[in-house]
């Protein structure tokens, strides 16, 4: 399975592409989508679609993860992120790709264990799981493929909703019942 | 020239599509993009985008107009409805209508004459100016139409940027020059 993992920003929107099969992580592909501060919001979003579009159709994601919820203070900063979150998941969406959002906290939960870790650990147990400690990744690109990772974590585990009772629980997931 | 006004929102997005040609203002179309509570963020920033560029398409509009900065105070809304605009102005982009922004505030100044109407006089005057009182305008629809009425104004006299001396004032207007 391939992932394409995405941190949307209007200065930088950073991209992670893995593989994940058999149990075994691989990076296919890392980067930044740089929009240079003298470009207008709507060439910004512009150049964002275009420059995933282009990835989902390179790379053949079967799956698309995206950062959710960002806690600004600021507003306007809020709002421009979210026209850089709605156009990449609508790159994802026209090329019938799933979609999947995650928190920071989730992100980090996933892939260092703890919600509220540093863009250090991040960045070191991105580089420990896919085995690429020799790649210095930019940070937009360690957290675009904790991203991924997190998504990857997620198929592999689905977190299965508390259940009141044994039988709610067996109608829940069958696939858990030994036969 | 035909101005489509937006007023994106992911419960409802309103358009309204004007003409305004010799200084006469005419309504050419109106309505809502209705986005039942059951569907995901995903479908909805799909079904927006679709359906402008559908609008887009029929009515090959000369300008775009959208409401920027809502000054909300939950940053999830605020999120979410940078989402809708974000794929709203890229419907615009890839149609290549030129799109501009403007804030509640210069919309309600430009159509009422002042920056704190309400929104029934903001209502009132967009059936005033486009002379169908006969027609009841949802909010969303007079918010839309309130945008593209507002960009009209805009186009028809520019706001001239504050000059030090008459040389300055010369130089960046020499259309106001009489020969």
């Amino acid at each position: 399975m391939i992932i394409l993992g995405v941190d949307p920003g209007t200065i930088v929107t950073g991209y992670g592409i893995i593989e994940y099969t058999n149990n075994k992580f691989r990076r296919i592909s890392h980067g930044v989508i740089k929009l240079s501060s003298t470009k207008s919001l709507s060439e910004k979003i512009e150049v964002i679609y275009a420059e995933l579009d282009k990835l989902l159709k390179i790379y053949k994601p079967d799956e698309f993860a995206i950062e959710t919820a960002f806690y600004g203070k600021n507003v306007q900063s809020v709002m421009k992120i979210g026209y850089a979150r709605g156009v990449s998941l609508l790159a994802a969406i026209h090329n019938k790709v799933p979609a999947s959002e995650y928190s920071p906290r989730e992100v980090k939960k996933a892939v260092v264990g703890k919600g509220a870790a540093s863009k250090q650990q991040v960045n070191y147990m991105v580089m420990t799981i896919l085995n690429s400690k020799k790649i210095k990744f930019k940070p937009d690109e360690s957290d675009a493929l904790a991203i991924a990772l997190c998504h990857a974590f997620r198929m592999k585990a689905p977190t299965y909703k508390k259940s009141k009772s044994w039988k709610e629980f067996i109608e829940a997931n069958p696939n858990r019942v030994i036969k």
